[in-house]
């Protein structure tokens, strides 16, 4: 097994040992299968939202995902009162932009949120990680129009004016902190033909960032396992409804050899 | 191939070059389910409801689609914005009124909407075209307590009396537009037994009539497609959890031939 | 065949006759598959919860469903009108306190719900039932930390305190009413790594509430129903994508021998 590998077994191994409570706060399309996702990982999802709880139920998460897919008021203000205790408690919080570009709302929620509560993870498509780097990206509602090697210097400048790690996900995924690049090369082009896979991205790095401090790693690690785990599905049957099925199969059963023959990933 | 399905076979060839994006304000129950539908079909599905954003969101879609499953005040008032921004942009609305007729308030709220931005496709079942017709049918919930062809001077009325296309799905789906009526008997009865078909039929017909503004045709379509999916689903296995995963696959993977050795339609 | 298997087995023929219809105000997680858990047992779901028409659609539903797992205020309004008059018809209520023990707020509202209209049946696992009772039981977000069995004198506190059925789930199920247990020792433990697999028991005890008055019956004839169908679906593949899959399809096709074959069940 190469050192990589046996990394990312290792932090894989520990979510299946200790299962860390993952909260998250996320979009109404995608609560099921980002917790079936989390679930098949090894971790402890729950979704939590309400203003009345967001902060008592942070304090006992490890840690926090954020997404404002199906974005409303009622939810910002959870968001708002989580990020900030997450903030206060150390706790990583990892954020997903979904959309943000789309909508002058989006831009202002994402930029009130950034501002509020840095993230420790930012993840998105192309055209999301240069609308929240300020770049006039246009976007097709949710999809990206971009492939992800046109975000890098969104993704870097980003990262620098945050401190924080951002991913950009797309055919190669780039995972960028400060001057670091990894990119990950796995993964399959029908993973695009089933709804809220890269909000299952972002879920399943927040369950790496609750067992592995190393933040660049722990993303880099989540995105690797993600390509892994959706390659091996679609090799299954090329078809999205059985993708679903078998992604959440492929996650639960993953071993250490799989990830090791199928390992595209770079660092620089 | 007969002109039919030519026709058919153009909008879905449309629809997967294009991938039209679709912005639906749907209910809670579905929101995954016709998103993966709409994806598999070849479209770009978006779910947003804020009323902060869905004035802007709706003028970069192609089509609204409005389901009122799990309604409350907080969606109305989205709906209510992206209906009259989808009217003044003449962009194409489908609207889906679940369980109208079960209780007086989603008689009022659907009213209200009728009254506020008359959509350009109406798609129920029989009870909920009966009842949104003003007839007092009698619902079970959010399930039909009549055959579809119960509902055909329903539906008449409710096209006449709103100049729009109207849908009645069932055994044999109906589709009205003034002294038009096409009918399509294709689908399994399996398909009562998954959750949220009929909104998926709702969703595919917002995908088809952004790229064919020939409504009753887009709509006709819509509803030979579903229905031939639904037959080549529970072909492959007779029960319902299997179906809804062989369902999106039949979709994605749907051909010429497959619409032409089934297709069931009768223009009238 | 056994009494208690033809006892099930009436039940489960009268919910595939009738199909009555249970009204769920549940959680966002599981909407979905807890409806199409219902459908494929026979009844017939609806997800309603807006306060303007909550009492309307309990009075035309054989049974009320109440789950807090995404719980916020805008909620409890429906739950609260909802609970309230399904006491005052008569109909039975199955809440499922998901969560409970998690914060102050989950618990403050459970106790609420509870003063305000008790339930027929309370369903939840160890540390819920632990913490509903009162018992300063630790929780893991919404995951139990005990074995079913140690909640055991907290159901048969909260069954007399509150007179209603307290049902404990676990690798064994225990149904508690006053001095009466009931265990079932079916089911798989690959269902905890598939989300609201407790939801879905809660909602199916619903049905069963539906067609069946001897409560304490009703909700031991859905945990055998819903532990039995787990097991056929674990049975076809040990993952938790395809349980999902496979145990809609066992419930959809359960046939009266496989609850014979497999039924351990035991009336104390």
């Amino acid at each position: 097994m190469s050192p990589t590998t046996q990394s990312i077994w290792a932090d894989l191994t520990q979510i299946r040992a200790q299962a860390p409570l993952v909260h998250n706060i996320t979009n109404f399309v995608v609560m099921n299968n980002t917790a079936n996702a989390l679930l098949a990982l090894g971790a402890s999802p729950a979704m939590v939202h309400a203003p009345e709880e967001v902060e008592d139920f942070v304090s006992i998460s490890s840690s926090l995902v954020v997404n404002i897919g199906t974005l409303d008021d009622h939810f910002v203000t959870g968001m708002t009162l989580a990020m900030r205790r997450a903030k206060e408690l150390g706790k990583p919080i990892v954020f997903d932009p979904v959309g943000v570009g789309a909508t002058a709302y989006r831009n202002q929620v994402s930029q009130d949120l950034l501002t509020l509560a840095t993230p420790t993870v930012i993840r998105g498509n192309a055209s999301e990680i240069m609308a929240l780097a300020g770049l006039n990206a246009q976007t097709k509602g949710v999809d990206s129009l971009f492939g992800s090697d046109a975000a890098l210097d969104a993704a870097r400048r980003l990262s620098s004016v945050w401190g924080c790690v951002v991913v950009i996900s797309g055919a190669t995924d780039y995972i960028v902190l400060g001057d670091q690049v990894a990119s990950v090369a796995n993964g399959h082009s029908l993973m695009t033909k089933v709804t809220g896979m890269g909000c299952t991205a972002t879920a399943l790095t927040g369950a790496f960032a609750a067992v592995n401090t190393n933040y660049f790693q722990a993303a880099t690690h989540a995105m690797a396992v993600m390509g892994i785990a959706g390659e091996l599905a679609a090799e299954k049957k090329l078809a999205p409804g059985s993708l679903q099925v078998n992604f959440l199969d492929a996650l639960y059963t993953l071993t250490e050899s799989e990830i090791d023959d199928r390992l595209k990933l770079t660092w620089s």
